[in-house]
């Protein structure tokens, strides 16, 4: 069998369904989109990409696979969904999602179409396999799905630990093995075996441990923020159609930023990492709640009011396109519902630890609402910012 | 420099005065002390000893003096004291504290008579240091002394990455370098820097992590309980001195227990790991108060209370040696204290992480009351324990 | 001191110079440019840049000056080089080298010109540095020079390291902490202390062993001959200036050679990894000496021939495009050369180990011609390469 | 399944074969002997175990054996010889193997007799296995023999990564996934598949350079050299008998060794590292072949004629137990003879690869012979030592 080298789980077979698939220009595509997109701008090793990380989730669907019995055509299923779980993601992955989804309404897991057409369809056809079974999987859906895409999927296992293998920070090297061996099936649940709830818990912490240092690290932010924004204009300012947009690159994203006046100077500044800075960075108990709840349009509001605001106040020029306010919604915790058996019963995570409640409060410790500017009108920014917001200081 | 390889810090430069001490018997000694102990029963790979643990933390302490500005013979007495600080341990570490401090009243890092005799003492004289104030920094007084012994200790640091290189359980791999870098001196404390909560929660995290899945493994708990019931026994039945059993090495312990006809067999258990098995494994709720709190002579007196109920009830001969009452203490939390620059001022890191109480609870939840016996008795030893001890089933 | 998180050498101390160098446009380039360029079409983990490279050899380069004792000014000025060695690379480093030194006659590292201008040029003064002084460097000239570029440079033990950490491979995990702590100067020589004759063998079969798996791996050899002729045509048929060419980011070249009709069939075949197949692959003996040695032009003309011979033969078309000719030079072993202090005297590693021959015919006995051409070709363009060549079959 | 975590392959599936060996005294007593025995005196963290070593080979066989399609009896009885290998091993394994071959004429692979007595025999028949076929596996007998103890057996995959991962030297990091990958049988030899002549140098390569850094350090070759001949002299001295000092672990001998005054000094000198140190250290041209070729009688000779020597020249006592003559053989290079396809023959790596010859060559040159003495007598035993032995300076 042909195996391809990985810096994470070493030795990968590939099987002929997988190395049909590998030949996609859907699935070549990932090898141009970062799996941790502006993290990089922090941890500059973290370039690996959403290709690698496919392989690697393959990879761990067919362990899992053959150490909880299923085989056959079930199992090529979930192997090709797991190789092609990410296919449906926009440039820069997550930070393009919310565009994608206010312009096609369409999340980056409903793969439907793009399996059923294509080389895609044709080879998944050609291997015996429905397509639309596969996007069935992809969206989690049904007893295997729960493999592919739920709180003890094979997902999470592999970019916990990719991810700390790439930035270098320790947090995410989780006990995959521990979890694969744990993994059965309860009726139609999937669940972790007795003994486990310190590897549930081993997996929460590391989530929640990553999300602080890494995921949610206030440089990514501010470029995922400005990469946002400059996305919404460049779709606002040229005739790119938003299908043609959610299949780009990470590469042509940037020079379509490049060449439309609009968004130029915001793809220089990501290049170069010549980012905007905080204005304000806010706890949460510091933050009105209906800042806290706006929805996208009254964010855009009080966008344009802080700059008008801030552009009356002084000598410095402040335009709509200078402020970004990023208010991020409360960490998730999916693991926090994983089903562990304990005392020969299934429970929930969540209701046997401590612990959850803990990360939960943590988490809320750490949000921070952010506005965010270029350097030299940081001090109008913020001053008009906390005054529109009604941020305490 | 001289340099020794060690498969976590890879290339440790060693100083004259190290070099010096590492040729004394009391360090060459170390190399016969396993740093885990009895958790090698469980963990195959945790062969690691004592002496390289020293080497790490020594390699830590240089370090930490460097990035804290710590120089000249300060900075020397820092390194010796770190390279020292295990010395005062006793045969197999914490699993024969409690014989040691029963019989000689004396803690393991209570060294000083230690560092001021002998080679050790002649060392540290002829390098210009005073063995008194060395062995200070070892109990952890003074300004320096919370380097070598507190809640930022670099001891900590290295044996937490240490025990996860050698297990392979992945917890406890935390940031030491960035913990290292984050060091610093307000006032007389040591604290973290600013923007060091998460750095903190890790270390707290990965040792909770490391508790429950490594050090608190009840076939480690088991070894450890046999073992120390033997230690009394073998000072109870033979001419040994305390004072020397102290100073005696892993297998120098193993071979007394060995030659003694009292404990033969429990030195045949231990080699061989044919161990005694749980009778009774009980969570917290579950146990009488008085049984949790219960001091070492009554939990002896419930041990033979136990084998006398089981032998009367059975067919079976169960005498007071074949039952194993072990209550351990609520896990400490140490790290709890940490203290953190935030928003300009040292805060406690338990007053500043939801994390803290969540990781308490998790540890009563993890908590367990064991009754060990032989595997041949345990239906008669659970039966009578439950009863004897008021255990709710 | 400012500090980022590195995957390899995990935390990296930034000094002021640094932090300022980082902040150019110069360097941030370099997170656009790919250590291993088309290597990762076979290791899809190997995605590092020559920016974290840069960073890496900074920090060898701190490292080996403060073992040295080299201070001040000096120790500032080999960490600016270290960390600006590779500012003069093109797009995908290595595989436009070539094209670029035909067209402007310069070798990467001749950085006279691009450290004594913009943003580098007034930061280096700024710190009171002479930019030529750091070119000097740069281009391994001078006592220090042998550190930034030499056949014991940090640049060598970075990559080494840094590439096996992110293709998997383990072959080039070389002892660099070692290395570090034995380089000493004799004279103005930068060689090995004694005792590291082993330490010098380790890192020279690390390099044969990473050539021969990773480095000339055959489809990585076939995408940049791709990469190569389309970039020559890009430049032939656009009027891009080879001054503009040479600055350009990976992912700029890949975005012009879709942009020009002439090579987007090339670019696509790149970004998909649908690539040219081997038509002939000749071991050293196979193939007679005229070809071996053929220069570019003797090249391009046995291409043409063999197009129009394979053109001439069968049903199937075949343009000059369809055949790339690939012979490469014998690899390199710059640390053959490396110094080592043996009974007190400095020798030449090639003198003193009989390894060094031995890798030599190995990578003779490795060395390979290459035709390459689309993979419905190969029977005729193979056939007539054969003849026209002269290769033995 | 049961499972054990191993520092180097992660979890390691157990099969109840296997569960039911690990329980028996035999494979207990590996925990008590380190893979490395005295090289742990020059790495301070190779303390692993030929326990946790034969636990992983035991995972490799079983991996091989699913590669390669062996399943059933066959694959058991390989599992079970992978899990056995070394339980003929001595204490402190290769250091004692010549002192049991001369006393008992019996290799540590033939294990036949251990195999069919005890608890051991029972087990393997309970199992349905043949303790004969399984004992004739672990001498390398037959075609399944080869996995186990051949040029490409699954021990020398395990202890080369295990003694790197625990050393922290780099150099013994093979590819072994892909060695395992790349296992094949050409009718009833074991060989690499195609394009794996790479592989199979980086292996030897591996070995070469472990040799030279770790397993031939002097400062473990001298306290061998202290070991074997202490064994001697306990053996002379005491009614101990050589079955039953074949059967010891590390920690027994080196009791027994404390115990008679013979030999009380050795023992107190290996505890503490306080070694012999080096009166000759010659290289091979500069030895007469006379020397080279001594058997262990001449050795002796020579031993007692330095002693004389010395003791007459000098003021100091010089006994024969002084003195310690070590010529080692010349390195081995199984891996030379490991079989590649290359061009669809099977091909020996030696006639293959250039590589070999240079590998042996640089052995060669590595070869020392020593003689070593107590520190203080030194300038006395090794004037003697070159008269005597005619060494050339």
């Amino acid at each position: 069998m042909k195996a391809i080298k990985d810096s994470v789980h070493d030795h990968i077979p590939v099987c002929d369904l997988a190395a049909d698939l590998l030949d996609t220009p859907e699935l070549q595509r990932l090898r141009h989109i970062k799996q941790l997109s502006t993290v990089r701008l922090v941890y500059p090793s973290a370039n690996h990409t959403r290709f690698e990380h496919s392989l690697g989730v393959y990879y761990l669907a067919r362990e899992a696979c053959s150490l909880l019995g299923v085989e056959g055509d079930r199992a090529k299923a979930v192997r090709a969904a797991a190789l092609l779980h990410d296919v449906g993601h926009g440039p820069y992955g997550h930070q393009t999602e919310g565009v994608i989804e206010r312009r096609l309404g369409r999340h980056h897991d409903e793969v439907g179409d793009l399996l059923a057409s294509g080389e895609l369809g044709a080879v998944l056809e050609s291997h015996g396999l429905d397509p639309g079974e596969v996007a069935d999987l992809v969206a989690g859906e049904g007893r295997l799905g729960q493999l592919v895409a739920g709180e003890l999927d094979v997902d999470r296992m592999d970019y916990l630990v990719r991810d700390a293998h790439h930035t270098g920070v320790p947090y995410g090297t989780i006990d995959h093995s521990r979890l694969l061996a744990a993994l059965q099936f309860r009726d139609d649940d999937l669940v972790l075996s007795a003994g486990n709830v310190q590897t549930a818990e081993g997996t929460l912490v590391a989530r929640a441990l990553m999300n602080a240092t890494v995921y949610r690290h206030h440089v990514s932010r501010i470029a995922g923020a400005m990469l946002e924004r400059a996305s919404e204009r460049l779709l606002d300012s040229t005739d790119l159609r938003p299908e043609a947009f959610a299949r780009m690159t990470d590469d042509r994203l940037l020079g379509a930023l490049r060449d439309c006046p609009a968004t130029a100077d915001a793809a220089r500044r990501l290049e170069q990492r010549d980012l905007y800075k905080r204005a304000v960075w806010a706890k949460l108990d510091a933050v009105p709640e209906a800042v806290v709840a706006a929805d996208r349009d009254e964010v855009r509001a009080f966008e344009r009011e802080i700059a008008e605001t801030a552009d009356a106040a002084g000598e410095t020029d402040v335009s709509p396109e200078d402020v970004l306010v990023d208010t991020p919604g409360e960490p998730g915790m999916p693991e926090s519902s994983t089903r562990v058996v304990v005392d020969g019963e299934v429970r929930r995570l969540a209701d046997e630890s401590p612990l959850v409640e803990g990360l939960r409060a943590a988490g809320r410790a750490q949000w921070r609402l952010g506005v965010y500017a270029p350097e030299e009108k940081i001090p109008e920014v913020g001053a008009a910012a906390e005054r529109v917001l009604g941020v305490e200081t």
